[in-house]
């Protein structure tokens, strides 16, 4: 390493560094989130951050596979490349030819690769946790980065509704411990494929035709109707106007709207959304995953009175393409930003790969913008900053030496200590302990060495004792 | 995801994935290794897996270059590649124009890059601990992955030697923990060059002229002496006289191991190595890192007596062109394997990015090797394989609907519980609980939601008892 071109230090764009404090704040988050998976019994695994393209590509969508990262094969890649594609300068043809590695882009394609992959040896319903970074060659923005954390759980081959109602559970224990205000939103996809039915059907009646699909036209009502929350009635109306529906043809949806806004109890919004399932009855046939929606209104209303900050939102429309069944996502309530929590059931995750039919469903923490609102909210709690609890300081190498077996004894009782390491003016020793945030420092000197009583500085309030090492023993160890 | 083409699961060669009980083992060994690094005030810190190449190329020499992954640029990455480098397909030259990211190849040269760019955000001396895949494309081979850990303490900015008796602890601690008997064998690169240096001078005056270059000299007559351990005297014996060297001038070292085996005190070895230290002075100008030599092994002697499995071993001499000063390698006794975790001091870590001179000391640990250690010895306690601690199995949705509230007690105070979610024959339910591992079972039928009274089976004894809900609540939180 001796002829080394110095080069200035820089990182990827998208890419970050995390300093201790930023660490540790991050484990405190992931922290709380894994021991609520695993009082659920689910199960950490970890997938490789290199896989096959063929296990990645045309599973994002055209604009997902242009966001993959790929990688370079070794050697003499372009050895057996196409001397015409090279002389193109064909970039998408070549890819093809000299990269078969690529940066996974989430957790659940590779969890849907191993679930098939490890069937045999693996216990189903197949509850799991994953938390890793996934990389999006997106453009980086403010929280958006191109290398990120995903932290899922997800059940896998279960069609009961009791893992909707466990998850949903962990999503309301999770942020109560987090000490995050939120609101849990939660749908039916085919709530909303109903709706859109009832909409396509009257369409189909007043004008006799319209220029879009049946498939479109719920994609595209779908669509519009998300954005609720942002642009309000008007605005969905004005969208759908634009679009050449039949404004009066919507009348029925306003009045649903209304109408579960000012029912009071459970028992009568349920009774409106009954009204409304039978209203789409005719001609629909979108295939629900499972037991049925009228199973999951009875036993996920239910379940979640007690949960007062669950919401059941049917204009909730995340993942349109994905998920088939319940769908959830979760916001602040203290501060604006977009979901923090989402997810959702997916019929035949596995189907892909070569699988037996099998329904997942699961959730995801979006841990970066976690950390972001606990920062504002100055959420985390001072012991979050896992950090040293005593510093050991000295004015000579004689003095540390004097130190060393003490810092040991303290080692051994599970007291995190640290011993300043050189020889150092007083002053620097102690800018060390309040940059690292130690909050106790114990200083040795000629004196403390003769009469065997350390002083113990409280590096918060200022205060200094005296003690015997016995009882710096007894005060650290109680301490913990 | 509706018309994606079957594609056979597969990963690409050298990676891994890991199953929930492979998981729940590496966490076990990582845990152990953390607690003892934050027990001596190491902090954590994380750096993106992706890093520009003009950080990584350069840094591990040619071989290095060639195993480094790298990542193609997005788009139109061929837009700007030079026409002539196409046509001759000169893979080596287009990498230049083709790929500015790669996977990192260790944890150190990130580290070093880390340190400059954020030095006036840490606080020095900087002790960080970094847990973290690094990538190789190296050909995979047993126990070789292309995708491994790496799990690394460093001390960046102090020379004092108290950081090499510490991360000697260090070794020693986690490996106590652990339950593996091993050997840590420790030793200074300059003894190394001192023994090659009086071995040079020796070659001169009876030869005049050796062909090689002092630095070569050095280095050829480290790399053989390196394999004493596996080839035995003659052995290197045999590989000096391929050389040319010329074997009676090395009479001096076979003396010196002689003696420093029979030497039967600290003292008395410490007293031949000085002697042989003085035997190296004329010319010797190689620069040490840090204080000295003979407080190197004034204070490692003297530390180290109380710790019956480090060893002192003036052949070792690993990572000959990276390490300058104190350098360490530890070995299983029970199996014959390669080192499980080793380290060194290295002077101007952070140089090469233009940062102020700092020496940096450092140890890593050989996760993957440690775990298959592990197994192979049976190490691993059974509580490292963290499961579920309950399941409440049951005859009906009802039964089921009954539970779920207890289950929800029960985890509310503390207990990792699951609730069988399906509807499945009570034999499916159990054997679910044994492929988890999980060690008791409820059973919810009709007659226990009449009677109050639970069914507990232990599922290792096959005993079964019953208990109110009370009684179950203390009998697992007193389980804990």
């Amino acid at each position: 390493m001796s002829e080394i071109k110095k080069v200035k230090p820089s990182l990827p764009s998208g890419t970050r560094d995390f300093l201790p404090q930023e660490v540790a704040k991050r484990n405190y988050i992931f922290g709380i989130i894994k021991s609520v998976f695993e009082q659920y019994g689910f199960q950490q695994i970890e997938t490789p951050v290199l896989e096959n393209l063929s296990t990645l590509t045309g599973k994002y969508g055209e604009e997902g596979d242009q966001l993959l990262f790929k990688v370079l094969n070794s050697g003499d890649y372009l050895k057996d490349a196409d001397a015409a594609t090279l002389s193109n300068k064909d970039s998408k043809k070549l890819t093809a030819q000299i990269a078969e590695r690529g940066l996974r882009y989430d957790l659940t394609v590779p969890l849907a690769r191993y679930v098939v992959q490890h069937q045999n040896d693996l216990v189903f319903p197949f509850k799991r946790y994953h938390i890793a970074p996934v990389w999006r060659a997106d453009r980086p923005q403010k929280g958006r980065y191109r290398e990120f954390y995903q932290c899922d759980a997800d059940i896998i081959g279960s069609n009961s509704l009791l893992n909707e109602v466990e998850l949903t559970y962990i999503l309301h224990e999770v942020f109560k411990k987090l000490n995050i205000n939120v609101t849990i939103r939660f749908n039916h996809r085919e709530i909303l494929m109903r709706i859109a039915h009832i909409f396509y059907k009257k369409e189909l009646e007043s004008k006799s035709d319209t220029s879009l699909s049946k498939d479109d036209f719920y994609s595209e009502f779908i669509k519009a109707l998300d954005k609720i929350d942002k642009v309000g009635v008007e605005g969905v109306n004005k969208e759908f106007a634009d679009k050449g529906f039949d404004l009066s043809n919507l009348e029925f949806l306003w009045t649903f709207i209304k109408r579960m806004n000012e029912a009071k109890t459970v028992a009568e919004k349920y009774a409106i959304i009954k009204e409304l399932l039978n209203a789409s009855n005719v001609d629909f046939d979108w295939k629900a995953v499972y037991a049925g929606l009228d199973i999951f209104i009875e036993d996920l209303f239910e379940k979640f009175e007690s949960l007062d900050n669950v919401k059941f939102d049917f204009t909730l429309a995340r993942g349109l393409d994905y998920y088939t069944g319940t769908i959830w996502e979760v916001v602040s309530n203290d501060v604006k930003m977009g979901s923090i929590a989402a997810g959702g059931r997916y019929a035949n995750l596995t189907e892909m790969f070569g699988g037996r039919d099998m329904s997942g469903v699961g959730i995801s923490f979006g841990v970066e913008r976690i950390y972001d609102i606990m920062e504002e909210l100055k959420l985390f709690p001072q012991d979050a900053l896992k950090t040293t609890k005593v510093l050991f300081v000295h004015f000579s190498e004689a003095n540390r030496d004097f130190a060393f077996p003490l810092v040991q004894q303290l080692r051994e009782a599970n007291v995190s200590v640290e011993l300043y390491p050189d020889k150092a003016k007083m002053e620097k020793q102690m800018k060390y302990a309040n940059a690292k945030g130690i909050p106790y420092v114990v200083v040795i000197g000629d004196n403390e060495m003769q009469s065997g009583k350390l002083t113990v500085k409280d590096m918060r309030s200022g205060t200094q004792e005296e003690k015997t090492f016995a009882e710096l023993l007894s005060f650290f160890t109680a301490k913990q």
